[in-house]
C-alpha cells in the first residue's frame, strides 16, 4: 500500500508524490489550471495556443535546443490544454529527474514566447481545427458540450477560426502573464523516487515561481434541447449529455457504478442490448465525466442511417431504465470491474501521476488507490438503488450528426 | 531483472511467463495466428467476424452467461483480429486466474458459434466497415497496405462489403475448424504470478486443445506506385510505404533508431521541420511496422489542401536525407528515448504480455526487456551510418486522400 505524500510550497504550488519503490522509471504531471474555461470570449483557443507556444524556447534555450535537451534525457512527454487545465506530463529514468524538472521550470516560468514562432503556432491551431472536422465523433461530442454548458465550460478548447485568426503575440503574452502561476498549480510524481527528494527538488526548481492562476468559474447549463449537424458521413453519430452528481458527492461512486452497469464491460446493458443482441452499433458507450464541482454523463453511439432512430430510442430507454435499479449481480460485476481497473492503473506511473494531479485540482486532496477502492466497496445495493430511484439521469441534451434529416 | 520462462506443451501451444513479483495484478495474451493473411480471397473478413462470433457463447454458457462470468471475475479484456493473428488479452486480479483461463479455454476450444447470432455478427462487421469510411487517416493507411502487398498481407482485416454479405455460418465454421488450434498459438502471461503455477494451469485448461494453425504466407510486394482517393475532407491525408529490414535482421535496431531520429521525439527531424519550423502539419509520423519475415516503414501526415504538395515534398526529402547519416547527438537522443520507452513498458503487465506473445510469434523466442535493451545499446554510430549509407528507404508507395486533385 502506497500513500501519497503532499506538501504545499510557500508560493502555493502543491506537490504530491506516490513512491513506487519497485519501479525503475518515474512519471510526473504538472497541472496548471489554464484551459478553455478561462479563455476570454474573444480569445477562444488561447490556452491551447499558449501550450504550443511555450515549447518554442524557454530559459537560455531556443526551441530546437530545448527539444534536444529533453530528448537527450530520454523524456517521453505528453502535454496539452483541456477544458479546465493544461497538463505537462513526462515519463523518464530517475537519473535525469532533476535536470528534467529544471527544464520544465524554464518552460513554465521563463518561456521565450518568440514573435517569429507565432505564425507557425497559429497555423498548427488551424490545422488541428481542420482535423477535428474530419473526425465526426469528436466533432459531435465537442458541440454537445458547447450546447449543454452556458458557462465557459462549453467553450471549444481549440478555439474557432475567427479567434485564432485574430490572435496576436501581445494578446497571448498577456494571457500567459495573467493566467500562468504557482498558486493553484500542482506537481504530481509517481515512481521509483523518494518523496523527500522530490519535495526538495520541487522547492529548488519551482520555489521562485510566482503568480496566481484563475479561479474555476461556476457551472451553468442551458435548458436540455436537441440539435443536428448535417454532414455527409457513412455513419450517423448520436450523442447524449446528462447531468450527474459532482466529484466528492456522497453518491459519486454509486453513480460511477451505475454507469459501469450501463457501459462497463461485455455484460453491460448497452453493449448487450444494442451491440450483441441487435448488432445496431459497433461502438456504444456511456462515459461519466466531470469538471470541478460538476459531473455529467455522455452517451455515444455510431450507427447506419436507417438504424439511427431505433438506436437513439434504445439508448434513451436503457438510460431511463436505470431508475428501476440494478440487480445484486450487476452491482457485483460492476464493482469488481472498477476495482480491477484501479489495481491495474497502479502499475502505471504515468496514470498515477495524472490521477493524483487531477485529485488535487478537483478535490483539493490526493487519494491513494486504496482510498478510492474503499469508496467503491462502500456502495451497497440499497445505496445505489436508492440513488437510482431518484431518477438521476433524465432530460438529456441530444445531438445527431449525419446525412440529411435522419432523426425525427 | 526478470527473465521470461518458456515452455511448449505437447500439443504445440507455446507458453511464456514473465513474473513481476511486485505486481498485485496480471495480464495475459493468447495469440492465435489467424488473421487477414489466412482469409481466403472469397472470405475476406472471416478472421475478424470469427473473433466476434466466438463471444456469442462457449462451453456450457450462452453469450450473456459467458459475458457475466468474465465480468464477475473483474476481467478487463481486449481482443481483435489483425493482419496476421487474432489476440485475446485480459487483465485481472490473480485470485481469478484459473477460472478466467478456463473460460478462455472454452472460448477457443468449445465455442458455440450459434446460427441465431450470425446476422448480428455480420451487422457489426458492416458497421465497422462504415466507421472506417468516416476516418480518413485509417482509410488511407489501410489502402496503402493493400496497394503495397500483392501477398495476402494487403488484405483488409475488416473484409469488404461483398465478402461480408456473402458469408454464411457454414463457411465461417469451416474457417474456425481449419484455422484455430494449439500448434502455432501462444499464451503469454506477465504479472504477480509464479511461472510454475502458470504452466500447470495452462496444461490443465489448454492441454487437450488440438489442431494446427495456418503457416504464415511469404511476403510479396507490388511495384512502388502512387494512388489517390478523392474524398471531400477538410485535410489532405498523405501516406508513404517503404520497405524496411525484417525483425531479427542484423540491422533491425539500426533501422528502428533511424526511424526514431526521423520521428521519435520533439527534436525528431519530421516534427522539427514540418511541424515546428513551418506549421505545415499538426500530426506527422514515420512508424516502423513488421509482419513475420518482413519490415516496413509507414509515414503519415495530415495537412491543408494548399500545403499538400509542399508537405509531401518535405516528407519525401527528409526520408531521403537519412541516407546521409545521423549525428552522434541524434543517435544518443534516439537511443535513450527508445531505452526509456522499454523501461517504462516494463511497468505494464498488459504491454509485457502482448510483447512476449508477439516475440514468440515473430521471432520464435521471448526476449526480456534487458535483451532488447542490449540490442539497442549495441548500435554504434558507425553501424547505423553504414546501414543508412546503403539508402535503405527508397522508392515508396505514395497515397493521398483529399478533395479533388490536390497533388500533382
Amino acid at each position: 500500500m502506497t500513500i501519497p505524500v503532499s506538501e504545499t510550497l510557500d508560493n502555493g504550488l502543491r506537490v504530491v508524490v506516490e513512491p513506487q519503490p519497485w519501479n525503475p522509471g518515474l512519471s510526473f504531471t504538472i497541472l496548471v489550471p489554464v484551459g478553455a474555461t478561462s479563455d476570454p470570449e474573444n480569445r477562444l483557443g488561447a490556452a491551447s495556443m499558449l501550450e504550443t507556444w511555450l515549447w518554442k524556447g524557454a530559459g537560455p534555450r531556443g526551441a530546437h535546443a530545448f527539444a534536444d535537451a529533453l530528448d537527450a534525457l530520454g523524456v517521453r512527454r505528453q502535454s496539452g490544454a483541456g477544458v479546465e487545465y493544461t497538463t505537462f506530463s513526462a515519463s523518464l529514468l530517475p537519473e535525469g529527474f532533476s535536470a528534467v524538472l529544471e527544464l520544465y521550470a524554464d518552460l513554465l516560468m521563463q518561456p521565450q514566447l518568440p514573435d517569429n514562432a507565432f505564425d507557425s503556432v497559429r497555423a498548427l491551431a488551424l490545422q488541428e481545427l481542420a482535423a477535428i472536422e474530419d473526425q465526426p465523433p469528436q466533432k459531435l461530442l465537442m458541440r454537445l458540450r458547447r450546447e449543454a454548458f452556458s458557462s465557459p465550460h462549453g467553450q471549444p478548447v481549440q478555439g474557432v477560426r475567427e479567434t485564432l485568426e485574430a490572435m496576436t503575440p501581445e494578446a497571448l503574452r498577456e494571457e500567459f502573464d495573467n493566467r500562468y502561476g504557482a498558486r493553484g498549480s500542482v506537481l504530481a510524481v509517481a515512481g521509483g523516487v523518494d518523496p523527500d527528494d522530490v519535495i526538495r527538488l520541487a522547492r529548488k526548481h519551482f520555489g521562485s515561481w510566482g503568480g496566481e492562476t484563475p479561479e474555476a468559474p461556476e457551472v451553468r447549463l442551458t435548458s436540455p434541447h436537441e440539435f443536428r449537424i448535417v454532414q455527409d458521413t457513412e455513419q450517423v453519430q448520436l450523442g447524449l449529455f446528462y447531468k450527474d452528481v459532482p466529484p466528492g458527492h456522497y453518491d459519486f461512486y454509486a453513480s460511477r457504478l451505475a454507469a459501469a452497469v450501463l457501459s462497463g464491460g461485455m455484460s453491460s446493458r448497452l453493449f448487450t442490448e444494442l451491440r450483441e443482441k441487435r448488432g445496431l452499433v459497433y461502438t456504444v458507450s456511456a462515459i461519466p465525466g466531470s469538471v470541478k464541482g460538476f459531473g455529467y454523463l455522455t452517451a455515444y453511439a455510431g450507427t447506419k442511417p436507417d438504424s439511427a432512430e431505433e438506436t437513439l430510442d434504445m439508448l434513451l430507454g436503457e438510460i431511463e431504465r436505470l431508475s428501476q435499479g440494478v440487480s445484486r449481480e450487476e452491482l457485483d460485476r460492476a464493482r469488481i470491474g472498477v476495482r480491477a481497473e484501479l489495481v491495474l492503473s497502479g502499475e502505471s506511473s504515468r496514470a498515477r501521476a495524472a490521477a493524483l494531479a487531477r485529485d488535487v485540482f478537483i478535490l483539493d486532496r490526493a487519494r491513494s488507490l486504496e482510498d478510492v477502492e474503499a469508496e467503491v466497496v462502500d456502495v451497497t445495493l440499497d445505496r445505489i438503488n436508492m440513488f437510482l430511484e431518484g431518477r438521476p439521469f433524465k432530460d438529456p441534451w441530444i445531438g445527431t450528426l449525419g446525412p440529411g434529416e435522419v432523426v425525427k
